[in-house]
């Protein structure tokens, strides 16, 4: 699996369940959202905009994508769990199946962040990123084309101390039907 | 990692955090428990028999060990969930970090079950198990020696429909008290 199998398996509309790990606490969240992930052009103004933002030139993209995901969390009555990003992978000139992605806007802080990704020998995609006051760590991989896994991590900035730990189970969407809430 | 260090890291006592994502229903299940992770003596009687039962000399097993658990599902008003088995790692003779785990009593079904585990580059183990009726693939990593995730995934028997998933955060327990709930 490379990073151009890896997003195209990835496109289209998955119905998501979320299961957050709040471990200091024991305490669980439960959100059900529905993603979409859209596939870039490359010549798009955003992902030219976000290459040029990191120095990095945007001959080097590949794959770019959008991705955007509404839905409803437990945890807070409720609340409405929205927001949308774009995304570009940008490989290692040398080494196969490792390179940054650069995003608009990251999970845990609402900044732009550029990670470091590995796809392992497995077929599971790999990011790493460093915030100011924390790290994320996410682990994406497929059980069959239509449903994904994902677990994130969100660590101290020391790099250690786990705070988060979520998991989803994200569903292929065969209509356009919003989920059934 | 070989399976050996796999199973000194896991030994002690986990408070264990799993949600369980019944996929068809959209359904989120939580359980709390803590789980007792403690080593056998390759003389201990029960592990003797577990390979005989299999046809497998006893001086092929590496690290058995015995897990028990005990806790609460929110699944049907709190209902207890208490279990204990054996395990006994019988590493292939020629493919490192690759081998059969024996069990005396399974997840899926209440039978004994033989597995097929490999460890992976980056340290994850991996369990492969087949059921008359059901299979099972888990994975369990560390994220330090404090914190390991483990995701489970019920399949049908023919092996690509994903029924259940789900994932436990599990952290080491310091003390000897139970989990406050």
């Amino acid at each position: 699996m490379n990073i151009t199998q890896f997003v195209e398996h990835s496109l289209g509309r998955w119905r998501s369940q979320r299961s957050a790990h709040h471990l200091i606490f024991s305490h669980f969240e439960a959100v059900q959202s529905v993603i979409d992930i859209v596939p870039l052009s490359p010549d798009d103004e955003e992902v030219i905009n976000l290459c040029n933002s990191y120095d990095i030139a945007p001959s080097l993209a590949v794959s770019p994508f959008g991705m955007s995901w509404e839905g409803e969390s437990d945890w807070d009555d409720n609340a409405q769990v929205k927001g949308s990003c774009i995304l570009v992978p940008v490989p290692d000139p040398i080494i196969p199946n490792r390179g940054k992605l650069l995003r608009d806007q990251g999970y845990a802080e609402t900044i732009a962040a550029a990670g470091d990704y590995h796809i392992t020998e497995d077929g599971t995609f790999v990011l790493l990123t460093s915030y100011d006051r924390a790290a994320a760590e996410e682990k994406i991989w497929f059980a069959n084309p239509n449903l994904r896994f994902r677990v994130s991590l969100i660590k101290t900035s020391e790099g250690s101390g786990v705070v988060t730990a979520s998991f989803s189970s994200e569903i292929r969407s065969l209509s356009d039907n919003k989920i059934d809430t």
